[in-house]
């Protein structure tokens, strides 16, 4: 037998994503909508099949068995392969801790190691690299976490993008929260911790060489100390959270309601937009809502709680700016819905893909 | 103010890579050689310090707290960017999900549960992608393990290679063991799993049209069933372990003789090659000491069971090949050193970068 080529026939593969037009990976896969969506539900999942699995939370929540009982961990990852590398308010590197670190903490639980796997490109300064680490590790001490294991890999000069960097994450699962996507309950008060659009907005304002009176900053943070205050305060009253990442608060929003089967009210009267976000979000055509955030959180919380749990973020340094934003209601379940400044309610929909490439 | 590049300014900064002629990344700063190590000494050990890393095994061992005692898991992370995407005996998602199953299993410890990340490069065929994935969720059933998490980003056309992969993995720590990386002491018997090379000739001599009577098949494999066979019968005796990949069987014993301060003695007449990697070694002027393993490990054995070891091994389908192939020494500290078939020793250094880019 002599050696053979070993690329698989792929001529009778049936696509089984119902939005393919043509079966190859487009750049709206990668977004927060509905064909990353369908690339989870109808190629991962089925399989990969398992209950953690299935949850989809953004951290899968897992059971240990120490002295013949189980224990609970949650684990994360995020792979980061955001351009430019280094944007106003932080650069991949603190990105990639940051994101997983929000993934644990949105799962209700307590980020403790992390992670990295870093895929380098020939070529690529070492300064720039050292710059990267240093900002990591700087993260990971302000977020308390530790980066106990890694790997590096080179390829050749023209693949890659200087640095794409990958994190994992385990972190300790608070025990007597009832928090998950599907745990929105109507009457439940929809809260975000401060501002939307920053960090989508920083990188493509850089992107597109917009000027600004005062420049775009990404909101990049980790917010496992702010959501940790909260749960100290009201914890069984929080009933879900997610950090508002890629197709932005509106992906957030809509995903929640079509968990708990219930619908999403919001004002937009009282979304916090800073006004030179809002500026470039009108220069370029695009939704704040849809935009991405590095370092905000939604939460939905018994509306008897949502009064402190306001206060205890508005306390807090990176929820200064929070705000109550709406409320879940058993109307026009599984869709969001915006009262728009005039009065009129508009539906908020899952976009189909990527707005913003390459933001995270 | 207007806004401004971020780009950082870097015109003073030092390189602290002793080995870096320019301070740019270089294709051997990912193979298993000096060059790799030092991106780790100077620049992630460093900025990330902390117990668990500096160990520098396959897979940092940390301490959870469970009902106010301290329970200990292994967690591990590879990145994965094997060119061509399929190989004879595998393709690169068997190797994300293996590649961290074994970095867990060597460390001592029961592989659970994995992450998994993708990179993947606009264009790339769904077809592929789902034969990728399908490939991991078979390796995951062989192991025993759940991939429970993962996350998906799309970089454009050009960039990229198709698919990125980058898994952690999180393990049980068995208890009562001393196995680690310095744990090697003078009488240690050396043993070997199985034939060496084979992975990274199998990808070499597709990559270079070479044609043999019987093709070489990658050996990628999970090795925890192996390893566990091992440490159910002789677990404290087994002093370190390690699946020699990147820079395959030499680097190996090298890091062990360092990490030990011991020195290490192989005889290159028991070392077990396959007939058809030796030739290919030989056309391509390699040396399969060097050469990428996916599914093979190197034990050391305290020397009263290292006959029992062996039985061990070859009792199991992976390890059916399994040999002894030298031992530790007092002699020579931290060098790696082979008696040749003609009677004379030689040295055998680590390499300095590369000698197979992209082999996993």
């Amino acid at each position: 037998m002599s050696q053979k080529t070993p690329a698989p026939d792929f001529s009778n593969w049936s696509c089984p994503l119902p939005l393919a037009d043509y079966p190859t990976i487009v750049m709206g896969h990668g977004g927060g909508g509905k064909l990353g969506n369908e690339l989870v539900e109808h190629l991962f999942l089925p399989a990969f099949r398992n209950t953690a699995l299935e949850n989809l939370g953004d951290a899968a929540v897992l059971e240990l068995p120490f002295d013949g009982k189980a224990s609970r961990i949650a684990m994360s990852t995020d792979s980061f392969v955001v351009q430019p590398l280094f944007f106003p308010g932080g650069n991949i590197g603190e990105l990639a801790v940051n994101g997983t670190v929000n993934d644990l903490a949105v799962s209700g639980a307590i980020p403790r190691y992390l992670t990295a796997g870093f895929i380098l490109e020939e070529g690529f300064p070492l300064a720039q690299l050292a710059a990267i680490v240093q900002a990591m590790a700087a993260a990971a001490r302000t977020a308390g976490v530790q980066i106990v294991t890694g790997d590096t890999k080179v390829v050749e000069r023209g693949h890659g993008d200087g640095v794409y960097i990958s994190t994992a994450g385990v972190g300790l699962v608070r025990e007597g929260l009832s928090v998950g996507p599907h745990r929105a309950q109507p009457g439940d008060v929809v809260l975000v911790s401060g501002s939307i659009g920053d960090h989508g907005m920083a990188i493509m304002s850089l992107r597109e060489g917009l000027e600004f009176e005062s420049q775009i900053r990404s909101d990049c943070a980790a917010l496992n100390g702010l959501i940790g205050d909260v749960l100290t305060a009201v914890g069984p009253a929080v009933h879900a959270m997610r950090d508002p990442t890629r197709g932005g608060l509106a992906s957030t929003l809509n995903e929640i309601a079509a968990s708990s089967g219930v619908g999403v009210q919001i004002e937009e009267a009282l979304l916090p937009v800073h006004s030179e976000v809002q500026a470039a979000c009108e220069l370029l055509g695009l939704d704040p809502v849809y935009v991405a955030n590095e370092g905000k959180v939604v939460l939905f919380v018994a509306p008897e709680a949502a009064d402190r749990a306001l206060d205890v973020l508005r306390a807090h340094p990176l929820g200064r700016e929070a705000a109550r934003i709406g409320q879940v209601t058993a109307e026009h379940p599984r869709m969001l819905v915006a009262r728009t400044m005039l009065g009129a309610n508009r539906v908020i929909p899952t976009q189909i893909g990527e707005q913003l490439p390459r933001i995270c």
